[in-house]
């Protein structure tokens, strides 16, 4: 059951390939390492192991775990450790990790940990939520550096408006330097990557199952490109498949690693509102694009905007002010009282075709002779208005 | 100048056929015929003349006015006042008083005033600058029956989704016993009276010039059926024409008549957002449909939720819940944390082709054997999984 060294040596031979160990310490590797064994046996979002780790160390909490020593602490109960080694114990097994970290080699997948200078930091706000370990395809510092991204989301089903809106928001924040997170998925997904990949731009996508396994398969070549100009990370091993369960926890990470998420489209019950109640949790702010309401794949977005008070988003400008880049000062709302607009009461008095006096003008006004004056003056000026004598009329609009 | 004979006697001469004044006492008579004459001095929503008639009545203040005594009060300065009068006195005339009179008469308009049964008194959160006098066609008790109104506004220039979306709110509104109140324009207005008559609902225009002129002459025939079937109201005395002031200055009232105003499509600087302004001032709810971000047309209905914080209407029933009818309990928000779905797991680790034994089960799962077993006995149950001896796996879906 046991079988794993969990030695510097050992730990530096496993992650050799993945991580940089040269002039590190032997205890950092060794932590990092038994972080790599405890990502294997924890499914994401594992809150339990996010507290005994965060507690004890990965390597110290490893070590009691496969002593069955393992015992309640402050952060947790005799329950929960219970509970949690029934969860950890049937997979606890040297191969499958050792063979997860050969196709990382393999495949040039980068393992990120807490205390990398990769590490993207924003994600720790999952607090014993947050990932273990990520893994990294493509430019591995690039989590870290997207701090003011955008996460753009939406409908597989998406229609072709929900498409072409997705890919102009995308184009234009990514052209502007916004890195741009999603879900490699189908419809909204896709089109917010693509658009960020032909401006040249950042772009991050975050899978449920392994990097090594793009989902869907149809992607696999875009995932590629992604890979190549960005970064493609997942929180599961490599050879991990993505589970549903895995999806939803996945979400929760689009929404820790990005400073903003908007959704484009999404029906009632679309997954997407699950990332967009996970950043509105973690306090990121959150945006929803409308659409038609006679059409269902806005349905979620509507949604979004009526129950979680997500931002109505109508082009990239609102996405930069969503991410706090721009203030729109807003228009200082009507108060209830009239028009203050005098010049629209005389012009609305003028005829074009009759001579009107001007005590004629300051009946038909409600305004006082002397301010009728005054106004007529100022029209005459801008050659809006003529005049004969002590009448006057309207000139056409040229 | 003066001309105006304001005895109870006159007054009773002056208003009979559009008021009750059997009955009716001589000096609520007079007051009533003074009103009429102030609301022919003064344009719509002129806070003086409000405040001087709330302060010294229409009667007393009118005779003050035309003896040149009226002096500044507690509540209006002289300056004020000097203002006032050089803006009232040349309207002060007999001749187009008692010209629509006559026409109200003619067409059956009926007079309402503050204090009548049939005034509408929602109005009067308009303060100093409530209307002094109402006019209305049809059924002259309706407004004052339309506390839980709704004003669906909009576009002139609708587009046929628009004009589609305010068709079904109003048809549906209208039918559950909601009075429609709107302007009579082309376009959301029209879609929405429209409907309201279609279903026999009650709806009200509110016009900008006499109810005798109706505005836009394409609409006469629409106008005479809201007439017939609901109310017709204007604030200004019949011949009146619908100055662009008057517009500015009648969307305030349509926003005080009703309960709540939903903006159904709106351009950027459309006046439609000039009465939800209102509407917000008076601390009435606002409504904003929202549609394509590419169309124009809807371009100030997303400007109404983002910045002035419209509610997203996407139906009827939000409708009545703005209307504080209904409640829809919002779905509480995801936390952070991952979901909690273990079946999920359970079904995710399951194939429907391979038998599998429920350790493979748990380590797939991430859960405990015990755990995986008790969801797997459920699943049974439910028909959703067949058991080979120890193995699993799923069955299709039916």
């Amino acid at each position: 059951m046991s079988g794993f060294d969990l030695s510097p040596r050992a730990a530096r031979r496993a992650l050799s390939a993945v991580s940089d160990t040269v002039d590190v310490a032997d205890a950092v590797v060794a932590e990092r390492y038994a972080r790599v064994v405890w990502n294997s046996l924890a499914e994401p979002g594992d809150g339990v192991a996010g507290r005994v780790i965060a507690e004890l160390g990965a390597t110290a909490a490893l070590r009691l775990l496969m002593d069955g020593d393992l015992t309640s602490t402050s952060v947790t109960s005799e329950r929960e450790l219970t509970d949690g080694r029934k969860r950890w114990m049937p997979r606890l097994s040297a191969a499958p990790i050792a063979h997860a970290l050969e196709i990382a080699s393999v495949r040039r997948v980068r393992l990120l940990v807490p205390g990398d200078v990769e590490w993207p930091a924003q994600v720790d706000d999952l607090g014993e939520n947050a990932p273990l370990a990520l893994w990294a395809r493509g430019d591995a510092s690039l989590p870290a550096r997207a701090g003011a991204s955008v996460a753009i989301v939406g409908a597989r089903a998406a229609t072709s408006y929900g498409e072409h809106v997705a890919m102009e928001l995308s184009a234009d924040l990514a052209a502007s330097g916004v890195p741009i997170v999603s879900g490699a998925a189908y419809g909204i997904d896709g089109a917010a990557h693509r658009a960020a990949l032909a401006v040249g731009g950042a772009t991050i996508a975050l899978l449920a199952g392994g990097v090594d396994r793009p989902y869907p398969a149809g992607h696999s070549s875009l995932i590629d490109r992604i890979a190549t100009a960005g970064a493609v990370v997942s929180e599961v091993p490599c050879g991990a498949s993505p589970t549903k369960w895995r999806f939803l926890a996945r979400n929760r990470l689009i929404a820790a690693v990005s400073a903003a998420t908007v959704v484009v489209e999404a029906g009632w019950r679309s997954g997407s509102l699950n990332t967009a109640g996970h950043a509105a949790a973690l306090g990121r702010s959150i945006g929803a694009v409308p659409g038609p309401v006679t059409s269902g794949a806005s349905a979620g977005c509507h949604r979004l905007l009526r129950e979680f008070g997500a931002q109505c988003i109508t082009s990239a400008a609102d996405v930069r002010e969503l991410l706090g880049f721009v203030e729109h000062p807003a228009a200082p709302p009507p108060d209830g009282r009239p028009p203050t607009d005098e010049r629209m009461r005389v012009r609305d008095a003028l005829s074009g075709r009759s001579w009107r006096d001007v005590d004629d003008l300051a009946a038909r006004s409600g305004m006082s002779p002397s301010d009728v004056e005054m106004h007529l003056g100022l029209l005459l000026i801008e050659g809006r208005v003529e005049r004969e004598g002590r009448r006057w009329r309207h000139l056409a609009e040229r």
